[in-house]
């Protein structure tokens, strides 16, 4: 019977925890104080992200990474993107060393512009970076823990890694594809949420379904366009792991980052939303690394660059919206 | 200043009307007799149905095919697909030879699987093939009468004829944009009406977002392989005329075929659902059409088989979502 360690006691980490324990799986989940693995052991919930949801008898919380992650197979981890390297970096020690490494954070590092699996690469020993995977796809948690039917893919260059994280992972319900194109999977889950913010400012105006098909389909143009360029095969992009995932999100009212999308629409600054949020909207912490990476690798961007815009250099919603619906070229 | 001319009094040909004739331009809708074109003229309005919208003074109706026609440089064909072949015989002989004409209608004939301007090609003089036109993409006619911002394709193996109809509908807030691509413009509109049959099933099963956007992410992939198959260029399908109009559709409450597909998955026969709509569910018909196309050019169609065997072979709906869910391949 493999192990399963998580890291990250987020409503993603918590809900991959519990729908694996729920297998019967062993699943360790780290907490970052004891004061945390202590509350969450003892309601046997995380009443904080998933009120009501009891964990399965096989699932335990731990704030010893030695004790967390002693003997497992498979290391899932769900925190967000900004705080990827440094939760890494708390860990790493206590990590078998032929676990194979599952990120399933989608996010692009402030500052370097580098996809959570470059991140692991950076911070884990040498030996380990072979069984290097991210799992993305449309998986809006609330969905996936209340049983509703969702498929993900996993990646990795090593596709044995794949196969064995597929083997753990996958049930009737979580349909687990793999992929070997990393670049193309992680540029997908990653970017999608700008596409979401957009999407978010589209509703926030009252712009109605067309426009925002119109911005969706845009969206995945442009995404396609940096993928492509950084290495990613076009096909990933138009799969599950990108428009899969970027419909999922921009249909959803469950998205935190078209909530974050619609109140900027509606007047609100994006550091008073920011400061309302409980969870964090991961689109607003892309903008600044898909820029980075565009920019690094000449790529144009007109959705990021707008929402870039009006997050970051405070130019008027209004205007940065109008620029953009003016640019579009004449040939489809 | 050109002159317009439009057959079909339906929702989408009135929307049409209403919104090119709003710019001034002359629009005459011909309505199919005498007591409905007195009806129209005399409401001023579409009652049955656009309740609530006013024509413009630019906008006329007459049930005489010569009369609405003469001197038309435009004209615009938005009718059901199942009468679309006698519509057009009906008023050919009234359009003027140099006429661009365009269709407007998305679905495939049944039995013999053509494409909307493939009737055109079959019932116009040889004359008038080279201005065969198609629109289509992301417009809920609902959102176009309200002013919502939209935006659409206009296809046509003649660029110059395409760039005349852009020129003559094109506004700020229906952005016209023209492709060459019509097999793939054709395609596209047509069958991502299965799709959204297929998503409102998942919606009537309660299936969910997830779920959702796998549907029509693999939907998008097989009506690109049939209409790659038939000659399309696949960027057309990942374009405004593809993937944008089968978001929209997915995506609002609005769609004809999505509530068919809800009802179908909460037990109602295809027969009941259909004597209770007062418009047509395109994909119903479109599903035969596809099929038909499918089978002749040797290409698999899962969601739409799976939407025939419910439809029309009376496979029960449980059985057929089975067999499509545990038909997914291994790697994505």
């Amino acid at each position: 019977m493999p192990k399963v360690g998580i890291v990250g006691t987020t409503t993603w980490g918590t809900t991959l925890g519990v729908i694996i324990a729920r297998r019967g799986i062993d699943v360790s989940i780290w907490a970052r104080t004891e004061a945390e693995a202590a509350t969450l052991e003892a309601a046997r919930e995380n009443a904080r992200f998933l009120p009501g949801v009891r964990f399965p008898e096989a699932l335990s919380v731990s704030a010893s990474p030695s004790e967390a992650f002693e003997s497992a197979d498979l290391v899932l981890i769900a925190v967000p993107s900004r705080t990827f390297r440094a939760n890494v970096r708390r860990v790493r020690r206590a990590l078998p060393p032929n676990a194979i490494v599952v990120s399933a954070t989608k996010g692009i590092e402030t500052g370097t512009g580098k996809r959570m699996s470059e991140v692991l690469a950076d911070e884990l020993p040498s030996g380990m970076h072979r069984g290097i995977c991210a799992l993305s796809g449309p998986n809006l948690s609330r969905e996936i823990i209340g049983s509703k039917p969702a498929s993900t893919v996993i990646a990795s260059a090593d596709v044995d890694a794949a196969c064995t994280a597929q083997r753990i992972t996958n049930s009737n319900l979580f349909r687990v594809y793999t992929n070997e194109d990393i670049v193309g999977v992680e540029f997908g889950g990653a970017l999608k949420n700008i596409i979401a913010l957009a999407a978010g400012v589209c509703d926030g105006l009252n712009y109605g379904d067309n426009a925002k098909a119109a911005i969706i389909t845009r969206g995945l143009a442009e995404i396609g366009r940096l993928a492509e360029a950084a290495g990613a095969n076009p096909l990933t992009l138009a799969g599950l792991a990108g428009m899969g995932d970027l419909i999922a999100t921009c249909s959803s009212s469950l998205s935190r980052n078209q909530y974050f999308g619609r109140r900027l629409a509606l007047g609100d600054s994006a550091e008073t939303i920011r400061a309302s949020m409980d969870n964090v909207a991961e689109g607003v912490d892309t903008v600044a690394g898909a820029i980075t990476v565009a920019n690094r690798l000449g790529i144009e961007m007109p959705i990021a660059q707008t929402m870039h815009k009006i997050i970051f250099e405070s130019v008027p919603l209004e205007r940065a919206v109008q620029e953009l619906m003016e640019r579009a070229p004449r040939p489809e």
